[in-house]
């Protein structure tokens, strides 16, 4: 097959096209490379020496002799550009990565929200628009998040997409209908990808295009069979305040001899995949995308759920870490269970990496590996979610999003 | 109160702007003048004579002695302009009224999708964003449509914004919970106002601002209290294939002695109000601000309902012309049933102006004294909703989205 991946750089992005060519298809990254300039603009960078994508494919083909092709495009700011480039080259599945993808980040300040907002949406909404007029009949496999379903349930399982509710009618009678699973967004970052679900039910239903969204959870690893090839394929690994999820700060942490930093009780659960295993979800979910008319297809693309305070646990029993307690700068519950549905990777054949056997690798062979590289002053996280939080003002705990009056 | 009308110089904005003027209210229009240049791009014009938004004013000064200010800005492109006149001015009130609101106009081409998705998100989204950034406190009273509901239910009114619908969870039970009404847009247009919905929300949630959102129908007529008051202050009045509503274009058509065209069976119910009832909605809608912390207050701003070919009878009974039908061009169902609660404005105090009562001066007053400007290429529908459609590629009717193999 014939793939281009949006966003092929990035921390998914990359391994998935390393796996994706192994296995004998035609990769094609486009890539704007503004997850680098990012990096440049919070000062920040991975913690694993990261080479340019253009050295990166350069190892892969002396490695292993398969071409992966590069195009420096940006999706979201040049339609006629991406529009042409997709009807000179038709690839016959197209994988999704090319967003905006830090909640931290989104939140900054306005023009970070702005940026995220257009990026994201203008980015998802060119290449359907472009997907159509060029009549491409590719399989899109998109990455969008376990976030959109707001980590709040009424006590019912997360179900992959859609929910099954019922509604009163006025003839008295209860009809039960599938939904798509109500939003219920954390960050504008969150917000964009539930913005991009209509956008993809929209055109699926009018355009019959067709359409896979992954609501992936939080990936966590760094090496794969392919990244593990040659030092100069490493995976990017993230720490800072704003890319750096929960667990890889805590293995930073760790790694320099720093407290692990749990914002508020900690009893946030989260869920998460391994990244051997999110390229693996990618490749099993090209091989059965859905049939031209059906509607978007939704797997939860994760294995596992555990809250941040045993995860903080966990990782200080590895490695005698300390743990400090730090308000919390997001905006949200400070409790909550998380029952999440995957059945359909499982029946695929999908068999996880538990972050029990494989975090003791990540301690090892990735945080104290490279932690002479550490910038220590990066470690906290910086961005507030409302300007209360921002202020240190305090809030009223009955109405949480009102200022106290006092 | 100092309102902010953005989208003023428009069909709905200007009579509301001048309602508010007369109510004693400071009123400001901010409008980027789209309308006007997409008067010119289409080479279509109002029905009415209509003036700049410059002499309009001005007349209207004139007339009562009351300023409306004008202020050029392009809320989707100009952030930092737009933000700086907020900060500047701290209205108490916003009514957004600045979309692209055509839903054959946003079907167009892939640059008018790509157009209407810009113009339409980031102008709702850099509203959101500035007033948090500046702590501006005020109403935001943004106008949706009914088209948000897709105009599609399993039997049960349309509630006004929240759906109540039971969910099983886990432990056998079934709790009860108001959810956003599940989008199910039929064009780019009506889903860019589905995305404005989740921006709502979020924002709402996440900085408690206090957002009312106007679920408007077809809105018809054109004469309000003040626009009656000279003949340079009338109000536009569509009828081209894009922007003139059903109703507006039966009017036309019947005024030349053009038949009526019916697409489709003329089955789809559609919900109406009078524009003199829609400039009331908002005088409401501004004396019942929701609360700091209160979730978005959703209106369904609607007075009546219709099928579309008992428009045309009524139509055709009143002046004698004939009815034609025609294929749809549009992707819907061919015929609905439409049962929309409305209570919140009719508590209010709303008293509408039926299509019974008012139509018939719109025939005389408005479409034959206005007949001789009626460009008669004008009058029939253009935009068709996919590529097959465009094509008149015939359609499996078991499967309406693909194309039916022959
Ligand atoms: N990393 C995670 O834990 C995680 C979890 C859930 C979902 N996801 C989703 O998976 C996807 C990939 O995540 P990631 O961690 O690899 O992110 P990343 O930031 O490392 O990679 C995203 C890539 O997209 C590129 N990009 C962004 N905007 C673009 C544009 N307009 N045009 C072209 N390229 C553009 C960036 O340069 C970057 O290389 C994202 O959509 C993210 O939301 C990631
Ligand atoms: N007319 C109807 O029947 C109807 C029905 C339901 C909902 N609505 C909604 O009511 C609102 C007003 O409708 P209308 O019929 O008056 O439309 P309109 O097109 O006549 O007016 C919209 C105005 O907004 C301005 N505008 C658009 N984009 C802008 C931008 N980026 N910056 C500044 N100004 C901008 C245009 O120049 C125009 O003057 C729309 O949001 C529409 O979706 C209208």
């Amino acid at each position: 097959m014939k793939i281009a991946v949006l966003g092929g750089d990035g921390f998914v992005g990359w391994p998935t096209s390393l796996h994706l060519s192994d296995l004998g298809h035609e990769v094609h990254i486009i890539d704007n490379l503004s997850r680098r300039w990012i990096d440049a603009e919070l000062g920040v960078q991975s913690l694993t020496p990261m080479d340019s994508i253009q050295e990166r494919t350069r190892i892969w083909k002396q490695e292993t002799g398969n071409t992966i092709h590069f195009h420096l495009i940006d999706i979201a700011e040049d339609y006629q550009v991406f529009k042409n480039w997709l009807s000179a080259n038709r690839p016959d599945a197209i994988i999704h990565f090319a967003e905006q993808r830090a909640a931290p980040y989104s939140m900054k300040s306005d023009q970070h929200k702005n940026y995220t907002v257009n990026n994201n949406v203008n980015g998802t909404h060119h290449l359907l628009n472009a997907m159509v007029e060029l009549d491409l009949d590719a399989h899109l496999v998109h990455l969008g998040t376990m976030g959109v379903y707001g980590y709040s349930t009424v006590g019912a399982a997360i179900p992959e997409g859609y929910l099954n509710v019922g509604i009163d009618t006025m003839a008295g009678e209860t009809v039960r209908q599938e939904i798509l699973y109500p939003a219920n967004p954390g960050s504008i970052y969150h917000m964009t990808k539930c913005l991009d679900q209509l956008l993809f039910q929209f055109y699926a239903k009018n355009d019959a295009l067709r359409i896979t969204d992954l609501h992936q959870g939080i990936v966590w690893g760094t090496h794969t069979d392919q990244t593990r090839r040659h030092d100069q394929l490493i995976n990017r690994f993230d720490y800072d305040g704003d890319y750096g999820t929960v667990l890889n700060r805590f293995l930073i942490q760790a790694a320099i001899d720093y407290p692990l930093t749990v914002h508020g009780t900690g009893g946030q659960t989260r869920a998460f995949i391994h990244i051997q295993d999110s390229v693996r979800c990618i490749e099993l979910a090209l091989k059965s995308a859905p049939k031209r008319g059906d509607r978007v297809k939704v797997f939860n693309q994760m294995t596992e759920t555990h809250r941040v305070r045993d995860l903080a646990e966990m990782i200080s029993k590895m490695t005698g870490a300390k743990i400090a307690w730090l308000p919390n700068p997001r905006k949200e519950a400070p409790e909550n269970d998380l029952v999440v549905e995957n059945k359909q990777f499982l029946d695929l054949g999908l068999n996880p990496t538990t972050l029990e056997e494989g975090l003791l690798s990540e301690v090892v062979d990735v945080a104290k590996k490279f932690a002479y590289r550490v910038d220590r002053s990066r470690v906290p996280a910086v961005s507030a979610w409302t300007k209360d939080i921002a202020e240190g003002v305090e809030r009223d705990p009955e109405h949480p999003r009102l200022r106290s009056v006092s």
